[in-house]
């Protein structure tokens, strides 16, 4: 059974979501369902999970017995916010260590902070959380990151919110190559293909917010994620053929070569 | 319900596959379910259909009475070659009108010779056969293609056999955009997020062989491809999220181009 | 001496520029002269050669002495035309008889309609024109323009007047390798870079109109362009590093791939 | 005039060469004169200036009246081994502060390290040297170097001695639209066209060694080399043309995207 393994635990689906930027917590079921999600990311500073109890609560539209909860960072841009926010997130969650760190550049471009997230990741690992973290797609820190204790990498494809895809693979696939931890793309994708492309590099899986939420119909898009992210996954377990500029080729000129 | 219309019937998959290149009937038959296609081409030069009787026969691996037969004319060079071939089919498929023809340029590039294809295509469909044709991505000649009355059109992704993706999704986009028949992209997927791709696009159908065949694990590579073809058409029925370059932008500075 | 040689005669330039949708004639002129082109093409559909003797004349601003004219049919849509137009400009320029080609398919891509463009040059090779055919990226037709007797071969990098740069540059690098005679990049260059990838892939040379006309400053993108393909060419002639992956791999994993 | 400005002083050439990989220091110097670079980037722990008298000089064949030197710290891990190595270059050449560090990540994808590149720039700085600052296309770090008082900063387009061009342009065009100090595109060049595309992106200059020295007529690219930096920053003055899906569109549908 292929499963993906984050903090000892299995989860048959690959493909993470978040919670945001849906017309109502109706919406948000209908599109968590479709995408077949079971590890859902919710933004603690802007979503009710109870702090106030006369607005709808998300735990009831996504009952955290059906769903692995991954409160996030979203809106942190040092340290100090992002550990503070996910302190907070652990008391509202009943003690619920595993989180999503992000902690962001500056508000135009939300590209990560990698300086403060090594900061960070680095007083939530001592105070034993779990740490999913959301990084670039620079190597060298995200190989630091693993080795701090970090349970899953998380670079981004491209900027959050951007729907601009993969825009260096090259970068995934050295992340790719190098790590004994659970890569996630996270940020980035915009459609379905996006999603499949980032399997077949190897990725251990996908998560997206906006990608779903801002398509014009999300809860048929989140079903076409759902597909594209088994449809890389087995594509890349299936072992593609060979590229080859042309067929009568006798070898494959472009083995090696990132897709080949 | 969302179904691919050619030549008056309705399909309820988009994926068509090829039949050539596997190990044996039986694991083209394991391929063909697993990709969940319900039109399969077959090379009529290459495959016992019944022509030698002391061998298997493809009928009885893929009964007619579930798959759409598409004898195709792989390997012709010229107009004659491809017409006397799909003559023969007919024969052969007692009276099956439905063909794919392709008439290609020359061995080592396997590219499609749009001269001698238009010439062929004008007999047959003289002769009453309902041309699904293999073509270039050349927008004028699609058109003509139709035009004459060709049922649908199959632009190539690249060659034949390549693997290499869709190497020019502006002619495709200037295709769909103008035809009323299907479009259906015909050679060069090479693994399941090219196919997304072209179903992003907005193809009508993907045509594939060696994707499959050619796949390390044949069997696991169709599941991948029948599932690849379902997100991309759901993500084009969904709509996708505009690309940003940041996602503070204001409004999309990348609407209009492919994929935004 | 690496020349440019076509029709028998030698250019040291591999730049041939286009002199419409300039401001004024002067403005042609500063900007040919930056580019340092030596064959200049001109619509005579549209262009004052002396029919007009009442208006400024091309051929004072670009004395023919000093530059070879190269008549074009911008703006035919049958074989017809474009050999009418032809027969006209060889009268117009004293029985000048090199000459470009070019059959459009639609009013709205400019895409070249290839059949009527077979047409044409087959009668006007007999005619005795030197035919410069512009043509798609298709490779079967360019070798049979080239076969038919055509002087130079002129593939598209993407639509005229686009600007989108060389959309697939494997169908130039198959025309290239296949070809004995040159292969002049004509549309969609649309910056430097562009026509310096032309040249990197071999190409002899470069033809281009609105990259120049429509830059905001033309005379100074003419400086460019004439550097870019100067730069391309001598990159090409110098031989390329290998792509590596990683610089440590032992052998470069991408030779064979284009531009590696 | 357009000159580029590093640390107050002015020089005419935007590309700035390596001297290491050659043959000798007689190939050396041809190629770093065709080049028409000003700015030298030598390895302090790999070229002898003097530090062994019984082998030939660098500084006799590329004199320092004529070139400005930048020492290196070529193969640094850490930043303490980054500082010693250019406290030791300013004692060979008589207190000279321009400096170029960089810190890689590891030694097989030489991936910078950018927590050690900004300890290291902040003790260099403090220690009154000139910074230049090799680092990733990471726009956070980017701008906290400069912040820090960095005079120049050298994000790579791909790894060091890969020649896999420009991977990200989006992220190169955050670092320079934000930029107040030159940004210089340091590492990943492979061919002329990759040099110009970095100049039209809005670099302020580009910085190889490979792509030269591995050249298999490294002179000839060096003369390559130095028309594509020119093109590129001519056409980034000169405004390029709107990219256009179809020339015939009222607008430019690309615009806002890279390269249009």
């Amino acid at each position: 059974m292929d499963t993906l393994t984050i903090a000892g635990r299995d989860y048959s689906s690959r493909l993470l979501v978040g919670t945001g930027k849906y017309k109502d917590f109706d919406e948000t079921r209908r599109a968590v369902e479709a995408s077949g999600a079971e590890i859902v990311t919710v933004a603690i500073r802007r979503t009710n999970l109870g702090q106030d109890p006369s607005q709808p609560n998300l735990l009831d539209a996504l009952p955290p017995s059906k769903y692995t909860y991954l409160p996030n960072t979203a809106g942190c841009y040092t340290a100090d916010e992002a550990v503070r926010t996910l302190r907070l997130a652990r008391e509202l969650l009943d003690g619920h260590d595993l989180v999503k760190l992000e902690v962001l550049g500056d508000p135009k471009s939300l590209y990560p902070n990698v300086v403060e997230t090594i900061r960070a990741a680095e007083i939530l690992i001592k105070e034993g959380f779990k740490v999913m973290v959301y990084t670039s797609d620079d190597p060298i820190i995200a190989k630091q990151l693993e080795q701090m204790g970090c349970v899953a990498v998380m670079p981004l494809a491209s900027l959050i919110g951007s729907g601009m895809g993969i825009l260096n693979p090259w970068n995934l696939q050295i992340i790719i190559n190098e790590a004994r931890v659970p890569v996630i793309v996270d940020a980035g994708v915009g459609t379905a293909s996006d999603a499949a492309i980032a399997m077949e590099l190897g990725c251990a899986g996908v998560l997206m917010n906006t990608a779903i939420a801002g398509a014009q119909n999300p809860v048929l898009m989140a079903s076409a994620m759902n597909k594209a992210v088994q449809a890389g996954r087995e594509a890349y377990l299936a072992g593609r053929m060979p590229k080859k500029i042309y067929t009568a080729s006798p070898s494959s000129p472009t083995s090696g070569v990132i897709g080949s």
